[in-house]
């Protein structure tokens, strides 16, 4: 087993010892020195972008600034201040490492980070709203707490804020970076879209293929669009926007790979959820639809009890069987396989378009980070 | 009784003869020279625009494609072509009709139309989930077709096309123009958000100037930021783009105060709605909220027969019955006397803008079409 961060600090030291991460596998604890580095650049981007943040909702009409503020994790649902948790906020602190990476300022990105920043919350919001997830965070969900329609115009408001705050920016990259931003979300839209059409769909109609577009579209793209963003701001041309798009959206499907795999094998103690509810849900994950694929025995079974939904709460032995059959039909070797393959290809956009790999430090530590989480 | 369109005929010939147009009234139909004046910009705004919001929408991916195209009335719901009606195009012939008043060229701004015709789109979208309501332009709402999710996905969508046109938009006012519609999205939003809370309090418990700031965000907004956008788009300054801003706010105010006349006394033959439908649902229009704040006799009846939600099917003469009650407690008088106030501010801020009455003619008769509606 190679640890991948050695390839990291590998890559750290000269592109002539790097190599591809193709022996990655999931751990259950951070490595050393690159998950500490995330740890500091994730909280110096919550830091640097909180107030830019802050500012656009506090701009928003009474109503709709409660909601928002209450998603955000800054008020409780009476209105009273919380000492709340707004994410890990990755996707800005993509945007500061790639600017930074290709060497541009990154005091001038905040805006564009920020912009990221509402505009995963909007979709969050809206997600929420159209999944019925009842927790987010570990608080009830906005629609929940304010009903669906202020929600969805929350969500609406937050839209229209990231788009503002762009609009407004002098920053020669603001434009591009505006209409880039708003593809992004036509394509969140769309493997949102997906995801919803799958869970109608039959175990088995539901290709490997289709459910790996969907993941792009859904995780991949913004987390693509925020590196672009970053290039763009540092005044990157075309290929270097185009290959941190890449690496963000590599780096992405890994991180759904990973997720998806801790939604089954979890343990239940780390990650917050129940166990194994991602199978309760009967959900077309990943792994699953990679198993269901498989032509094996071990497939046949597990078609058979996935079709039949759970007519009532299952018994743990119920989804153990499930679990298993998706690891003896080869869904999770396939799935940290694949998710180590997705990790090569980012890191192989990633030094297309940052050649010194001094600089591309800190990309590299956050795209560790969301790949390697404790479960 | 004073015909405003002579007023309009009047300042198309001279500010000299120039009058405000305070004592507009309803009339039950359209008049004649700016009617068909109104109905050439509507089709031409329509002709011009339509292509480009097509090549928009006909870039979304496949799922969310159908679903626009249904709304926008050129597809069947099963994805077979119909000779549809997308709407009125006001909205993007306001912003063509303020290119040209303010002698910019109208060919530059048919994307700033494009952008604003679909985002009053996603806001119907999302405004028919909210409201549940099942029909809109005489067709089953998207969301009652496709289903809530996909409803919220396709508005959110729409919204992210319209900024990406500005954002692709090389003309130098495009950037402050993207600016000013997402600002009018979060108007819009607080609007909506406002509009449904008062649905939810008692009827004395909705001040007039609640209401009258609620129309004004929830329609006013968008018809002044079209007007705004096109006096951008030809290179205004601050104070004319304001001032359009105003005009176009103002319009829509008369414009909202005439349609919930209609809504109440309208004929059901004429507007294609059922008779006094906005009583039965207990709807808090501006008629129904001036009189309930009269203070009269004919206010405490009123407030007593809308306080009780109709426990069924209310029979004409019970609808009659509140009628008469707004009437008598001066609702109507009220809404049509501020409706020909509002019509008046619109009339002095455009005059502000565009001291040539040649110029404003366009204008003109857009804002008199939207307030003089068939009822």
């Amino acid at each position: 087993m190679t640890d991948t961060t050695t390839d990291m600090t590998e890559m750290a030291q000269g592109p002539a010892e790097r190599r591809p991460a193709a022996e990655f596998e999931a751990h259950d604890q951070h490595g050393g020195y690159e998950a500490s580095e995330a740890a500091e650049l994730l909280t110096a981007a919550r830091l640097s972008v909180d107030p830019e943040v802050r500012r656009a909702v506090d701009s928003l009409p009474g109503g709709m600034r409660r909601i928002a503020r209450y998603h955000f994790g800054w008020e409780h649902a009476d209105g009273t201040p919380a000492a709340g948790h707004a994410g890990k906020a990755i996707r800005p602190a993509l945007v500061l490492a790639a600017v930074r990476a290709l060497g541009g300022e990154q005091a001038m990105a905040v805006r564009a980070a920020a912009a990221v920043e509402l505009t995963h919350n909007f979709t969050l919001l809206h997600d929420d709203v159209m999944d019925r997830d009842p927790t987010r965070r570990h608080r009830a969900t906005a629609w929940t707490v304010f009903g669906e329609a202020d929600a969805i115009l929350a969500g609406d408001a937050l839209q229209a804020l990231a788009q503002r705050l762009l609009a407004e920016d002098p920053h020669p990259g603001a434009a591009r970076a505006a209409a880039r931003l708003a593809a992004c979300v036509v394509e969140l839209c769309a493997g949102q879209h997906a995801d919803s059409t799958f869970e109608r769909r039959g175990p088995g109609e539901v290709t490997l293929d289709e459910c790996l577009a969907m993941a792009e579209a859904k995780t991949g793209a913004l987390l693509g669009c925020a590196c672009a963003l970053g290039a763009l701001y540092a005044g990157a041309g075309r290929s270097e926007v185009e290959a941190l798009d890449g690496f963000g959206r590599e780096a992405g499907l890994a991180f759904q790979l990973i997720d998806d795999v801790i939604g089954i094998w979890g343990d239940p103690g780390h990650t917050g959820k129940p166990a194994r509810a991602d199978l309760a849900a009967r959900k077309k994950s990943l792994p699953v639809v990679a198993a269901l694929a498989s032509g094996t025995r071990a497939a046949a079974d597990l078609a058979e009890l996935y079709g039949r939904p759970a007519p009532g709460p299952e018994s743990d032995g119920d989804l153990e069987r499930i679990a298993h059959a998706v690891e003896a039909a080869g869904g999770k070797d396939w799935a940290l396989m694949q998710a180590a393959d997705r990790m090569s290809r980012a890191l192989n956009q990633l030094s297309r378009a940052v050649p010194v790999p001094e600089a591309a430090g800190s990309l590299l530590a956050l795209a560790e980070f969301v790949t390697r989480r404790t479960y």
